[in-house]
């Protein structure tokens, strides 16, 4: 179904774009998106899914389908990413890794994947003996649709990625993966270790899914449900949403992600009975001291003010400032030390938009908590 | 400013309605929406204040305006709606009870409120000697914004009331706010204890809130804080969002149903814990067999499942289905019970619209958990 034909002609950076054809495994929604956004912008894109139920449509959008991994790989991509469900990793692993035992796959193509956890990918990549060609990645991209049917390549609008490296990460295959990211799909990113990634998103996402399931567990179990239910409004909608999605696929996401996730809600079921704790305490107090206005103690006024700088980070948001309108900084890596420096850079708030140089970039400032 | 002039004429319900004048105490938000929809309503309203400062645009809008509680009292209202902060409940009871021990206040005319806490009211109203009159509301009605400027009677369109009786509520007066509410507003109204009103609203609102908190500062208190908001979408903010509003109104709420509030909170921590010690039961387990697929414990899976008669209510759930589109019943009530039959009535998920006989009334069947 491949034939190896001309190389596309890629959207161009700062520095000439190494990257022209990409490799993509997995058609569903997060692959699928990302075949079609680098078709119109001008990569040749070769893909594999596990069934070839969305060749047709995929082909006539600009897609060369591969009826196999081997086929994907001797249609000699730059790089890889590999799109495919967490669960399949390791077995595409072991193919790729067969492959490049073959020599069949160079040891120049790239590597990368678009997992929603990347140290237990770096783990399954490690044991396939890939390590060196290996970048992580992870789009913040996605929607309550799933497969195929559901890409647009307009999912990738704006979107920012998380990029993930360890001490053995090559610089040239990290560029690679970060011109991809930015002249290629027209995007943002920022550059972390494994640890820093798979501890936040277990903190935004993973752990709060487990909070809202749990929610919804207190009102399913309560004998007021009917009632509650009747009487709740937004902050219950809003609490509940994310508990609503596919279960078998947030108890997947929080076990794949499981220390992180055990620590925070350890933390959190510490604060929360600490709440409870201030709360008996005022109301022993109100009612030994038999007075109504009950003294809230500093502990209480410093749980709701501890939140205040996430307020004035919100408060702070623009509401839709297109991307130009952020200022702009140069970031300059070393040699030596560009990983930290990177994640230093992320962690004042910037969003990596160019490649001006070997080790020149431009970021956006977005305001910082 | 308050003339006794000729009553208004109230919509009508089923049954010749009693209610004709209603006083309305603070035009804040709740308040003025409330004077608002009653004069759009055919009512006759009189209106006080703490300040005089909405006076102008609500006279000109059609409500009477009190110079004082006691002026307020002397134009002779059938009910008396307390629409104050609940921090001048007691002061406001004060009063009252001092114009009703002059005889100002007549033996006839009902109380009840709008609080978002119906035990500590009913307490306050108690200790003030005024619990034979009064009967608990709370409309579930409001927005982000507050004031007299923010008043507007849309507020209240097909909103739900919760009513609280106890052992001594007289059914009369009960029947004077039914009345009020359902053919006098135009609203919805299910009958509870105040037990059951308080211990559903810390279900779906109080404990949400300070859990929203309790993620809030786990943000703020990260080391990982700006990557992790720079990853985080809409999970984050929706759990979250209700984190923003005021603190020292939502620590308010969470005091003044402190017990209930204390209760779901050990609950949820309890929850958590419980989740996060499966989680390590699954890694420790996945570590000794050397089996990359941990293997998920049967509790884990009931914990994703317990929350299925949610998912299932929701996805039942019309997204705007019409009032009229609901199957209605007919729900009769004896003159000892009604208390439970109507609370009976409010745990089927029936919402009650019309009065249409002395004890028969009409309520649409809402979907049930």
């Amino acid at each position: 179904m491949v034939s190896v034909g001309a190389k596309g002609t890629a959207a161009t950076a700062g520095t000439a774009a190494r990257v022209r054809r990409v490799g993509v495994v997995g058609l569903g929604l997060i692959g699928g998106s990302l075949a079609l956004r680098l078709v119109a912008r001008g990569f040749d894109v070769v893909a594999w899914n596990h069934t070839p139920r969305p060749y047709g449509s995929a082909e006539r959008a600009g897609v060369r389908c591969a009826a196999s991994l081997a086929d994907l790989v001797a249609a000699a991509p730059d790089v890889i990413v590999l799109c495919n469900p967490l669960r399949a990793m390791p077995e595409i692993l072991r193919a790729l890794a067969a492959l490049a035992e073959d020599g069949a796959l160079d040891e120049s193509v790239t590597l990368t994947d678009v997992g929603s956890v990347k140290g237990m990918v770096r783990d399954q990549v490690k044991a396939a003996g890939l390590a060196d060609r290996y970048v992580g990645a992870h789009p913040m991209a996605g929607n309550e649709k799933s497969g195929w049917d559901a890409a647009d390549p307009a999912l990738y609008d704006d979107a920012l990625w998380a990029v993930t490296v360890d001490e053995g990460t090559s610089y040239r295959r990290f560029l690679d993966v970060a011109e991809l990211i930015t002249a290629g799909v027209g995007d943002r990113m920022i550059v972390l270790d494994d640890g820093t990634h798979d501890r936040a998103a277990a903190l935004i996402s993973h752990m709060p899914h487990v909070v809202a399931t749990a929610l919804a567990n207190e009102l399913t179990e309560s004998d007021d449900r009917n009632v509650a239910v009747a009487l709740s409004a937004g902050c219950w909608r809003d609490m509940t949403r994310v508990a609503l999605t596919d279960p078998d696929r947030t108890r997947a996401m929080v076990e794949e992600d499981a220390a992180n996730v055990e620590a925070l809600l350890r933390s959190m079921a510490d604060r929360l009975v600490a709440v409870a704790d201030l709360l008996r305490g005022e109301r022993e107090q109100a009612a030994e001291s038999r007075d109504a206005d009950a003294h809230t103690p500093q502990a209480m006024l410093d749980f709701f003010a501890d939140a205040d700088p996430f307020r004035a980070y919100k408060a702070a948001q623009p509401g839709h400032l297109a991307a130009g309108d952020h200022p702009r900084v140069t970031v300059m890596v070393s040699a030596d030390g560009w990983r930290g420096e990177l994640l230093a850079s992320a962690r004042r708030g910037e969003h990596i938009v160019r490649i001006d140089a070997e080790r020149t970039f431009t970021a956006l400032v977005r305001s910082a908590l």
